[in-house]
């Protein structure tokens, strides 16, 4: 057991209805005005947008509405939103939608207190500050309800970076789960495979973790395939809805990786190039690229994948649990193979170099050079 | 899955020698005095008390130390100490000892802030309140340096009685499991029985509750098992006893119990007085009521138990796991019937009465008749 601190500030507000309470969180927290930052058409066609309007003028809150953010958000749009931020001098940031909106959001308000401009804190430097965070959650995966991470797309260098800070932890997050009703199949799956790609990069970290956390990400992970079976037949089972939703914000808060070393991100390293050069969705990018490192880090960690089917599938072996979470895959219809997704396999150096980039930067340059990427990839053909 | 909050602000710092970053904290969080409450011989004798005077005076912090708090922390040493905080002015309260140390720490936090007697808190009022109370843990047992909750005996009307407050959750706790090397074997086999009872009375919930977090108990009662087997054996294995001391903390930090309902702390109720009126170890009156509470329990409430003896000790049959458990008791050498404690069976009316009392505050009163204690504890003997 490693070292480690936790600190999480954030208050989960969870359970049926909730985001009515939007109105009397922002007045605890003294708030008079918020940017509203929210997505596309979903948000208004199922009327949670004017609901939430209706709360916040109930309690007085003044609103700038900021819309129009879209998957894997992008830094042009997060700077409109800083400008309009700082012109409009708001006081916090309330985010209304999946995690997408929730990172840009973060983004916008680390730039809101910002002299320079905002993508720096994505390349060199970490954010000290930030307006505070209000969160109503609609798409259950990212966890970034609960958590100090945003992820950015710059558009122009194709990178899609991270920012990192204990200032972007959201104050309060709303979680109804009746909200993801309306996720979407393939978008409910995509998150499926999400919430599971956040625990599995720590569960197989080279030294030897604690037990303890090792059966929480089992716990997570079993939750996560057995209620993803329901909701993708039932979209509005409740219950399934519900443990999904808070097993995915479990899966990222920190919780998982207290006491672990040795663990990095090389799954979401690799994707986030995906999602960048294809626009596709980073849970069909991790369906592809997870079956893949496995087959390639299995070679010299085998003891943990021979856990891995044990406890997760009840198998033997060390491809069993591998090849069933690959079924599993297949199962919720996402992409496990770049050809699924239409990549073609002539681009794997060009992924590869632009995955490598963003290694260097998490500091796993060394242990992935360009040529481990391309190893991980052939896997993917 | 039912709708729940959770909040749980403490920052925990965990690891080897992290004691010395208090000095840091305190000056982190603008506090220039402290109460330092302590308990008695131990905290002076391993020299713990010493280094962090040192690394107070470092960091130019002032402090008034408050020695003597014993196990089951009594209310006139409390108000003493409130007497002493508000003489003093300090700035917060510096708990360095076990859990009933942090409890009485956090009582005298609430107290230096109120006009009024303090055990008005425990019977009739929740604390708004509280000083900054920071701790420094040196028994993982009771999950006290992670929760808004302490416990503290009236010696004069035997009551043992809590206070819940959002106001008491710990800003700081520093756990280094070196510090629990030298708890004796009867104390260490107490918290091992200690943090396995706080996630089984949520687990036992009426209501049926999330699969989720019946995993996680599972989790951190297999992980507590494991651990104490190994530390009873060997007190200075590091491993075991970081494992043990954050799987106490988890125990009792609100994350088992979100989303849970229908759940109260009978067991808790009957052992406070035992521990009220023989002041016997909370974890040893634990050991007594717990295996009574289940022969009782799980005559209406089968499927639990054949869920419990199968995850946890991989054995058919109702009655099958609370045999288990018992024997598991036995090993750690701790009492599990009346007689095993010197309690005379004679005394059950008298128990079950003051039982009663706590349990009317609680709201169980209904649930848990004089009548139905006293069947309890007829298992006890």
């Amino acid at each position: 057991m490693f070292d480690f601190e936790f600190h999480n500030p954030t208050r989960i507000i969870f359970g049926k209805g909730k985001e009515s309470a939007i109105g009397a969180e922002l007045r605890r927290g003294k708030i008079r005005k918020v940017l509203l930052v929210y997505g596309s058409s979903s948000t208004k066609r199922t009327g949670l947008l004017d609901r939430v309007l209706g709360h916040l003028s109930e309690s007085s809150i003044q609103v700038v509405q900021y819309g129009g953010v879209v998957s894997n958000p992008l830094l042009s749009h997060t700077r409109r939103g800083v400008e309009i931020a700082k012109s409009e001098k708001v006081d916090a940031v309330l985010a209304v939608g999946g995690g997408s909106v929730l990172d840009e959001g973060k983004a916008i308000a680390v730039g809101a207190l910002a002299d320079d401009d905002i993508w720096n804190y994505f390349i060199n430097k970490n954010p000290e500050a930030a307006l505070p965070i209000y969160a109503i959650l609609t798409l259950a995966a990212t966890g970034s309800e609960m958590n100090g991470t945003a992820v950015v797309t710059n558009e122009e260098t194709k990178q899609k970076y991270p920012i990192k800070s204990p200032a972007i932890y959201p104050t309060v997050s709303i979680l109804n789960p009746e909200l993801t009703f309306t996720v979407p199949p393939d978008y409910s799956a995509y998150a499926a495979v999400d919430a599971i790609a956040h625990v599995i990069e720590g569960y197989f970290s080279k030294a030897a973790g604690p037990v303890l956390q090792d059966r929480f990400v089992e716990s997570i992970i079993k939750t996560v395939m057995e209620t993803s079976r329901i909701f993708m037949v039932e979209p509005d089972n409740y219950n399934a809805r519900a443990e999904f939703m808070w097993a995915a914000t479990l899966a990222l808060n920190g919780l998982t990786l207290t006491g672990v070393e040795g663990f990095s991100f090389p799954n979401h390293m690799i994707e986030h190039s995906l999602s960048a050069i294809y626009n596709i969705a980073h849970g069909a990018g991790l369906a592809i690229v997870i079956p893949a490192w496995m087959k390639w880090y299995s070679r010299n960690h085998a003891g943990q994948f021979e856990r891995f089917s044990q406890e997760i599938f009840g198998l033997s072996g060390v491809g069993a649990g591998i090849e069933a979470l690959e079924q599993w895959y297949r199962g919720l219809k996402v992409p496990v193979r770049l050809g699924d997704a239409n990549i073609p396999a002539t681009d794997i150096d060009m992924i590869a170099a632009n995955a490598h980039e963003l290694g260097v930067r998490w500091g796993i340059g060394d242990e992935y050079p360009v040529s481990a990427i391309v190893e991980i990839l052939k896997f993917a053909v």
